[in-house]
């Protein structure tokens, strides 16, 4: 085993923040002191890479930081390290601080630039799954999404007694960029009467169906992704074009389902990802992500990981029978 | 005492629904059973009224849900109820069903309603200050003001993680209508740099003063009213102007603000005016609103209560202190 | 196929309510409606069996219930379902009431309660893993354990509050019964510097050594299964014997990690299971629980179900990093 | 006025923690910027006050910490400053540091040893009311208490949904010390059959005389404060004993109650009395308490202070109205 070429690792969280976060450092933290490894902490992804901007990470007070949500670390997109110029410069930093492994905690962005820096740089690189939209192949869950649905879904619960209150329709557009996730699990899970998500082949018509019908005695409740083609604005136009009658409000969610403390499986997530960074650094392997697939932790090449994850068929099958 | 004049009580809530309107009911449910008063619910507020939808309100079954959001008894805003006809056709109802007092949960529009209503309708009336807004005179706190808070500032500390983990400017809206309440309280209470409300003279330069000194290595978080005339993609702009290099972000909370289980000052106040809105009625008094005025319960007709309820000297020096 | 023998499903709740429930009502009640089966809700499990304590479910009303804790069809241990005398009554009133499948949502003793029944009833019984303590083999996780454990860790984050400011040694004792899974989730993911379950070969001696050198300048909280043989009382005093000059406080979560709102995978999980209910009964499937089992719907005989699920090899690893 | 002669003032907090003393720490910290006075914190307390164990406190970093339950100055409570010898240890530290005011955040014993010590030293003290019990004369609300309930009533709507799930009695022990302040709060809020405070003259008797036709079809609230002198074992007793049939549940939230985010209300509070005690600093005032009392602040010297604070009369006629 070649474990004592791993002394020194760099961990950085890049992309936007998701919860869960500091829960995977701390387990980074735990692991790694265990095994006798010195850990860096580097600040603001890429750009902390390049410049050099770290700081000490211990699992003492790490411990006092499970429950938070964001990164300590701080996040940030970064320009430079798209540029070639920018990856030597951040190969430099770590060959000038003896770092001879990095973990990294990001989304599909923070994994294509591991994959660009692997051409310059041959010391292993070890992923973890951090955003809360849950588009990444190769895990379950990623960091953060168990989070966002519950943000939602208690955010729409609220909306809720006012919809039924009013008997009011709400569409309510939750977030989750190009991936229908956040909107599917928190549609079916707060008794929505219609889902909109970009990889369903189908179109909104079946909701404009159901709203012709809709007898204003009732709430009604649409979950709409963002990334849905057709959009807030427009359905909401729509709807009114069937049926003009109707008492219609959009909320936007918004930034809300980014943050907050994380949930016990994010968390949980966070800890058993940490530790298998670690574990997976020591048993020699490099550019891998660590995630847990069908509940068991799972290593994949980044290469798949950019893969886009698609909203498997039994979900697929679920929207269909309840919402229609 | 003309105790034994009111036989027959009939309650609807109106306007927008708001957190504790079903602990109010509970409350007045349970204060008409131990008096001996028939208590009838009417349905969607002034619409109810007139057509005569009604249903029956039982303590026993509102104890269950004391703890939860919006309004079992529906609202709805009436154009009906705002044309003379209309408000005949409620006298009638009122009459047929031998109804002898009213009380009505609601805001601004409610009481003018009420006030209209008085002059071809001699039966008592009892307000109870029914909004999130906080917009009312006669109550230190509006029902449903304390939980929206609640609800916005859990909220913007979730917008705080990630404003801290990315270096930030969040510009959060919240809702108020034309009052700065909410605003001036959640952003007192989540540590925000600046608050923007309508009842200011000041106007936003102190702001762009502070955010052209800003480093951009920390959050930057602003609460603006949604009644504030600058409004946030304005703001939004104007920031950018002055500093070009920030990441900035706009979230409205929107009507989560409006929902949910009612924060514990809420049905605490809800428990209050009910049972004092009973007791009112029992000692002979007429179109006055129950509220609670420097911590005591407090009785004001309804010409002083449509009045604007203005953000008070203490309240509007805190900010100056705070966020200069 | 035999899709037209299942015409009428009976459904009922048992054992110890479990957030999610209501959301596998809600499943169960639109896959059987887009079925065309008719549905029947006993009342108070197996006691509503025998008695023909009936009522009828509808998705329209249940899904405004997704979003809440307990079960509408309340639930019971029955003792007279204990006896042959008791199942043969219930035998009666299925067969009046032309009822051909049965659908329970419980623990352990509701699967060896149908086991029992099937000695004597022929029609298919399908079993839904509802319960807090996640001891039922067959499934990753049972109806209610991630709300239990989120119920826990939420209230184990304000106790951290109080730990830290006073320096003080808390001892958490959670739920579980026989198993230490909430103990093990709610400790790993709230940073507890020792967890004790009951699982684990080792004893509280190594916690002892850790406090031994506890120097009183921080907070120290203790994780305790309430099915670890040591007990908090017990635990507390060995630690002042070792450490005297310590601050040490006990609390028992008790009755709160039973209930409120279902989390979004317990609800996601609920619809998921319900629907899958109905899926396999009508495939011809019988006498089977249905789980989620690495993540994939998984059916396992009832003989399988009641055996011990224990925690696992990966769990345990990390109890035995983290905590040492 | 005498305002130059204030240049630098201590703060510390004392007792047991409560929600919002960081929120009244970042007030303070931003008045005593804002009039050019220097703050310095002082830790665990009278501890650190003897001891000299001061940090720094800036507004900048107090600003993210205003959600945040706890206090950042840590607490604790001193035998050594009860003996004279500690006192005058604390005043000679107060000497060498050149401090000429201090804020005590804290309950009634921080006060009492406000007053002992003024016996010996006259520099001025400022008190701010920081206690979950609410039970100090010359405020509406200490600062914890709402977030205290705010915690008990979330709680206690969880065990609504097993309560009513299983037909079950549930008694809910809640905190307050020998002040019902929590107990009446948290029942008249979640729908409770029965409440029992110290301060009433009523014994348990009309609960037994409900529970002696409770017919097991619901659920049965029963909420007692820990001050109350049955306790809730020997209340189960006389329940059994009075209707055997029942099922009984006893539930102690305990130290839950104290931590958490501060609500809304709380951290306004601490907001207006941090910035109140820095005014009346100012103003030349020595040895009292701000507080809110009326919803106006009010400033009230300690020998007031440590007087009982009783639940008021109109709180006494709810308790008797709602639960009888």
């Amino acid at each position: 085993m070649n474990t004592n070429r791993i002394k020194h690792v760099g961990v950085f969280t890049s992309g936007g923040d998701s919860p869960g976060m500091n829960a995977a450092l701390y387990a980074i933290a735990k692991a790694a002191e265990k095994n006798g490894i010195k850990l860096t902490g580097i600040k603001k992804g890429y750009e902390g890479l390049i410049d050099g901007d770290f700081t000490t990470l211990k699992s003492y007070d790490l411990q006092k930081l499970v429950h938070t949500g964001g990164t300590v670390l701080k996040t940030a997109r970064s320009k430079r390290f798209m540029e070639l110029e920018g990856r030597k410069k951040a190969l430099q930093t770590l060959h000038t601080n003896h770092i001879d492994a990095l973990i990294a905690i990001g989304g599909d962005g923070t994994f294509k630039g591991l994959l660009a820096f692997s051409e310059i740089c041959d010391i292993p690189f070890i992923g973890i799954p951090g955003t809360i939209d849950n588009d990444i192949s190769g895990t379950d869950y990623t960091l953060g999404f168990d989070s966002a649905v519950n943000t939602a879904i208690e955010n729409i619960d609220k909306i809720r007694d006012t919809a039924e209150s009013h008997n009011r329709i709400f569409i309510v557009e939750v977030m989750g960029k190009d991936s229908g996730y956040i909107a599917i699990h928190s549609g079916l899970t707060t008794g929505a009467d219609a889902i909109l998500i970009p990889e369903s082949g189908k179109d909104f018509i079946y909701l404009l169906d159901k709203v012709k019908n809709y007898d204003s005695e009732d709430a009604f409740l649409v979950v709409v992704s963002e990334g849905d083609e057709i959009g807030a604005e427009l359905l909401a136009t729509k709807i009114k074009e069937i049926n003009a009658n109707v008492d219609l409000r959009i909320t936007r969610l918004g930034h809300v389902q980014r943050g907050g403390n994380p949930s016990a499986l994010d968390r949980m997530l966070g800890v058993r990802l940490g530790v298998a960074a670690i574990d997976v650094l020591l048993l020699g392997k490099k550019n891998v992500m660590a995630g847990v697939l069908n509940n068991q932790l799972h290593f994949t090449v980044f290469e798949e990981v950019v893969k886009q994850h698609q909203v498997n068929d039994e979900l697929q099958e679920l929207l269909e029978l309840i919402t229609n």
